[in-house]
């Protein structure tokens, strides 16, 4: 395999801290990036050549975008997949993940049934429409989370559903079509980062994702489960990355019931929140994987290099605002075993994810593949006395 | 002490392969980076949010970067010192490295009787600016290497002279005036990378430099040295690094003679090719610390992880041309301990910097410091398979 240089070009729909830290990942491999991205600016204006200003559905900019490149990928379910299909047929080029598995896991409902058709484990699930479906569901399953079947991401669009009477504010609330899945009491939530590659599947090591108003606070690599738990989520998480079609990274999100079954909660097509501990954790990060699978190269070792906490770093301004001041960084830019990653975000609302910081636990890199408690409550503390504040 | 985002902004003078991995190292601190280069679309574009065209020395395109930015720092030896500290002066913004210690160290002559006059080892060395000079030093000091005063890189400029008659050749050859230095008979060459903070000075496990035709080839780190001579090489960069004035990151290029003495050849104001290794061998990257130190930031772990070679990839073209095509890259790709750099740059010429490979020790990562013949040798396979051929 011979390349030419500069390049290959990837086009990547979306320019938020995926793309950016996609772009991270490029330079090095001398891989350059154009996003495309509704803001001007966005963040990954910083880590890539450059930008093409349109909506994730905006036929005309992706033709553009894909004129100009040598593949195709997405970091954000709200691409378009039969946009990008018809793009990639008009200049032979290669869309990863292939659209038809995007729009799959774009309608919660039917990447469900995807999944359970292919034969792994999911929670009991109903599609509803009506606020009668609705309540009988609750009726028969007990407590049901609704999520909206399209559109819906952190968490937005999901509402816990706890007995028949709320179900008229809840599907008004999600907005329309949704899928009801029955709460199953679990022990703790989980995370595979997967590859998959020309003809190569590889997993990262299990992360615990621990999560707060449904989003993803913290996560702990490689989980705080059982190695039997942690081996039966990696065989599952390898169940679902032969059923996707096309190449890239996946996170794969799933339950550990309390009785130590694995259930599959969500699939996103594109490197996740849960795998950034790949970045300083494994001996290759999340990023560079996708793009070396999407463009047809090895993949490279996923190991384990330390194990790893990170903390997301939300957004708590009252509401909207530009220009704004950190608390005190230094205990995290003075603190030897952190890592921080801002995404060069220009406005800060209320859980905006402007940011993580990981802590990496160097003792225990050797041998010990267990995180204690320690980093996790460093993490915590750092990340507490990290909130914005209007300039 | 806060941070106000997005920033804080650095203006960088130069914006070719440091530029890049400085990008590189910014995105994740949210540090964004303006860099000015007499080239559009130079290597560090990629990694930048914004390049201003104009010359090292362009006075308006200078003041217009100042006028920009929180901090000024420079990547390239040859940017204007005068016209950086007018432009300091102008905006109230610091520049790093002093531009005092930048216009010491553009003279070779001048820098080299700068660190003879703080007590640290030097060549024998004279200024020369006639053959007749040149000569009687030839006849008395034996074979010396003739270095432009000003303006040599990457050992253009340096020619050795190993007889009295050479000498009308060699100063038309280096074209002006020069310093003539001893010829050490050398063990070694070797390399320490320091870091200059707001109160506090590190350095880097000693590298070893392999030269060919003056030009770096490979470096292996930790040096294949006794511990005795790489303390005594990280002494004498800390008394040079005491020496300057100015926050940053500095390359300190040594030679450790056949008797086990440590003598100072140059000194880079900036990042340096062998430091490069700092990506994957070290806690934190040269980068990195280049800019918490400009910023005035705390200096992060310089402590070794594993060991590693690197292996510059140099344009082996018979001449200047565009679009090229590598060599077979699988190999370099596949190989789970090899990590490639490539620098984006349009064009190839030879021995041109195009990029570099890094081989990391991973198996002798814990308890062992030496590195073994080995990794060097697949340094050197791996580079061998990576030549360069028009498109």
């Amino acid at each position: 395999m011979t390349v030419t240089l500069p390049g290959p070009t990837v086009g990547v729909v979306g320019g938020g801290q995926l793309g950016r830290m996609l772009g991270e990942a490029a330079a090095p491999l001398g891989v350059e990036l154009i996003v495309l991205d509704p803001t001007p600016d966005p963040p990954a204006a910083a880590t890539t050549a450059e930008q093409i200003v349109g909506d994730f559905d905006d036929r005309k900019a992706i033709m553009e975008l894909a004129s100009r490149v040598d593949v195709l990928t997405y970091e954000i379910e709200l691409a378009d997949p039969d946009v990008l299909a018809d793009a990639a047929e008009e200049f032979g080029i290669p869309v990863h993940p292939d659209p038809s598995t995007l729009r799959t896991i774009q309608d919660k409902l039917v990447q469900t049934e995807a999944v359970a058709d292919a034969g792994i484990p999911v929670p009991e699930f109903v599609g509803v429409e009506t606020k009668r479906l609705l309540s009988e569901v609750v009726e028969e399953l007990g407590s049901v989370m609704l999520k909206a079947r399209t559109g819906g991401y952190d968490g937005r669009g999901n509402v816990p559903v706890r007995s028949p009477d709320e179900s008229a504010d809840a599907l008004q609330t999600v907005g329309g079509d949704a899928i009801a899945e029955q709460f199953v009491p679990y022990e703790r939530e989980l995370s595979v980062i997967g590859v998959k590659g020309a003809d190569e599947i590889r997993t990262y090591p299990v992360t615990e994702t621990i999560h707060r108003e449904q989003i993803l606070r913290e996560s702990v690599t490689p989980a705080r489960a059982s190695q039997e738990v942690r081996d039966r989520a990696e065989s599952v998480a390898r169940d679902v990355l032969t059923m996707v079609d096309g190449r890239g990274v996946y996170g794969i999100e799933l339950f550990e019931t309390e009785a130590g079954q694995i259930l599959v909660n969500e699939i996103a097509p594109r490197p996740h929140n849960s795998g950034h501990w790949s970045i300083e954790g494994a001996a290759t990060s999340q990023f560079e994987n996708h793009l070396r699978a999407i463009l047809g190269w090895p993949i490279a070792p996923t190991d384990l290099l330390s194990p790893t906490v990170t903390a997301n770093l939300l957004g708590d301004t009252p509401s909207r605002q530009s220009l704004v001041r950190t608390g005190d960084v230094s205990p995290v830019l003075a603190d030897a075993d952190t890592d921080a990653h801002w995404y060069g975000k220009r406005e800060v609302y209320p859980l905006r994810k402007m940011g993580h910081i990981t802590v990496t636990d160097r003792t225990r890199a050797n041998g010990e593949s267990e995180v204690a408690a320690e980093p996790l409550a460093r993490a915590r503390e750092l990340r507490d006395g990290l909130g914005f504040a209007a300039e």
